[in-house]
């Protein structure tokens, strides 16, 4: 893997971010996750950079929360100067409760209850993503009780196939989110913004889906975009102040996965928003673009210990892990792919094909199939897990009363966990 | 559909056990689990006389909490004088606070970690389902530890093809479950068991898989299984004392599934059971079984308010509700189907095909797909889904910062929230 923060040490341990996970599976218990805060920042800081040099001054990141959100991850993205793309009341009272300024923040979802919408409005959110005409119509009606203009972009759907599978693929016309252009539902929907009292439209949003690879999708969509924009401008007399591009660049979660160069693909993207700009006499608006996966999903692993090892005779192998779906639903739900090792013998040869498995009494509970492990793993080992820093935690259930893991963050020489090991109490909290 | 707590009242709205569905959702907000208690206490009462009929008085029926667990459940199981089959910590330890009789809990698990072992073993769990080697050896050092002789089965994986999908096939040989009788795995786990100080071998389990709906499997199951009995009692002269069966019963989540005579296929397996042991010259071992989503899920519903409703020309209808795959994953990952309908429209035509979708902001995040709602669904409906009491509750995530929804108990006129909805501080309460 080219990830930077992973080597394996004279004594054949796997090292993360300069740690022997073995100790740290050993001091924090596992599953852990082990998160590399220097790397996060780092991403942080070259994205937002990488935005100013491709676009202008005002070009900012909003790390898109869903991807790996807690107390700490809010504080982190406050002091690399980031906004955030929150989906719901619950991350909003968490980035709240962090101290996050929430006028950076972006009120995403394709359906915002009535509570929720009133929940961002009393903690001043910033901007709300307005998705479709349900949402609007509440919004500026919750909006007037306030006796407030809520700044909204609109999210558009904008009929691009990202290349990539279904799942996460949100950007074509049949999709839950947002309201198509070649319908004139985007349109529409701008319009009748437009007409609002307690509505203030500064822009529109759009995301054509995840584990991009491809920098021209990000091309195609804004030659889509500033094409309704000018559209818009003409017919509405108006001046689209953000255009918010959304996220979806790829991470490699297996050896074979393209590694993205982002400051270049920002280049790319910039130039090319600036020439349509060109054309179409537009003034250049703020661009806002959200990656999530991109900034922490390598900068994420997680730490197992081996349960059992079962080789059955003319069928597979079995590596039982002690965590499992419940921590990492990904392969479960999408087939995701993952890199593992036996961090404890990371110099012997990996000969035995085996699936991982989880400890739920499930037998979807597969963390990865056709995975190669010494011949000689055995109860006690530890798998480490790469790149599961987006969509682990912020996914992890409590199925099998399994408790949610702890968090360690890694930074330099410290460790500090930023979440705790969930407790058995917690699990019967609301249980009368 | 067959379910017998269904109905349509006179104002055309949706009742689940005698209560308005409409009148659930206002007076304890959206999304809202809800269960009928009577139903459930009548599915473990015929199950557990049908049992008793079908093999003998020392037949009992282990509830598979998995399926659906909290403090009430365990309590209600005790009630009703039934075992429960637990899997984790978690779950014991959630027996263990409900006052439930731990002699009475079978420990399952394909991985049963160290502390795990101990925390089983210090609250006196009566049995251990023991998976392989592994936790063999190790359930005998740390019993030793204790001083105790730790009564077990063995899981043995008889090679048969439940004719189900592969996710929740566990019966067959390639399996990250139990030990293989034609590999001889299960075999010499037996001579292993029994030359332990600290094990005491029970006898033994198996488990086809989940929804099953062909009676012919248990029976299939009771073949080998019997067969396999006779062998290691002339072998090593030892005489199976109990016999678990396994669960798997077939629940009908839609109109075509079929809908399962319980107390007519244990019948059938009872008198197949007794000419086995006739045939064989074998006692009739205590007979264990272990039904979870054919004592749960047509006993709960989920209740969800729509938030938008998106017509696309030409391409899909979205309907959104205030829920998703966080309250019932198992769309997303089996694409299970479920029956839904607008709880208070009940007599408009359902003419609308639509895709019913959560609010997370995941592509992947759809509940059914070609539903048929009214037309005339709108923001505020309200949208039941039927058949949710398993693998709903205890399947629910915190994805998206969204907080779990409350359990409410029905039992005849009385109601009772046996789990409070989550609140926003318990997603940052080990946050720090």
């Amino acid at each position: 893997m080219k990830n930077m923060n992973i080597k394996t040490n004279q004594q054949g341990i796997l090292e993360f971010s300069g740690k022997s996970v073995v100790e740290l599976a050993e001091k924090y218990g596992t599953p852990l996750y082990a998160m590399d805060e220097m790397m996060i920042r780092n991403r942080l800081k070259t994205f937002n950079q990488a935005m100013k040099e491709a676009f202008d001054e005002k070009a900012e990141v909003l790390y898109a929360s869903k991807a790996c959100d807690f107390l700490a991850m809010y504080r982190l993205i406050k002091e690399e100067n980031c906004g955030v793309d929150v989906v719901s009341d619950g991350e909003i009272f968490t980035a709240y409760k962090a101290g996050f300024p929430m006028e950076k923040a972006y009120f995403h979802g394709n359906n915002k209850t009535d509570s929720e919408i009133r929940f961002a409005i009393e903690r001043e959110v910033g901007t709300f993503v307005v998705d479709g005409e349900d949402e609007l119509e509440t919004l500026n009606q919750i909006a007037s009780e306030y006796n407030i203009v809520q700044k909204i972009l609109i999210r558009v759907t904008p009929g691009i196939d990202p290349h990539t599978y279904e799942a996460v693929s949100t950007g074509i016309v049949d999709c839950k989110f947002g309201s198509a252009l070649v319908t004139g539902a985007a349109e529409a929907l701008t319009h009748k913004a437009l007409s609002m009292d307690h509505i203030s439209l500064q822009g529109f949003h759009c995301h054509v889906g995840s584990q991009v690879f491809d920098g021209e999708v990000f091309m195609k969509c804004a030659d889509v975009m500033f094409c309704f924009i000018k559209e818009i401008s003409q017919k509405f007399n108006y001046e689209c102040l953000q255009l918010n591009l959304g996220g979806g660049y790829g991470v490699p979660y297996v050896e074979e996965d393209p590694y993205l160069d982002i400051e270049q693909i920002l280049m790319r993207v910039g130039a090319h928003v600036k020439r349509l700009c060109h054309l179409y006499d537009i003034k250049l608006p703020q661009i806002l673009m959200e990656p999530g996966r991109s900034i922490v999903a390598d900068a994420g692993i997680t730490l197992y210990r081996v349960g059992s090892v079962k080789k059955i005779p003319g069928a597979k192998n079995y590596v039982s892990v002690d965590g499992g779906m419940t921590d990492n639903p990904r392969y479960a739900l999408y087939r995701s792919k993952y890199t593992m090792r036996c961090a404890n013998r990371m110099n012997e040869e990996a000969s035995l094909r085996c699936s991982v498995v989880g400890k739920c009494c499930e037998s979807g509970d597969i963390l990865q199939e056709n995975v190669l492990l010494p011949d000689t793993v055995q109860r006690n080992d530890i798998i480490a897990v790469l790149c599961t820093g987006a969509y682990n935690y912020s996914m992890a259930s409590n199925y099998n009363r399994i408790v949610r893991p702890a968090v360690v963050m890694i930074s330099g020489q410290d460790e500090k966990v930023v979440v705790q090991r969930e407790k058995f109490e917690d699990l019967i909290k609301n249980e009368l």
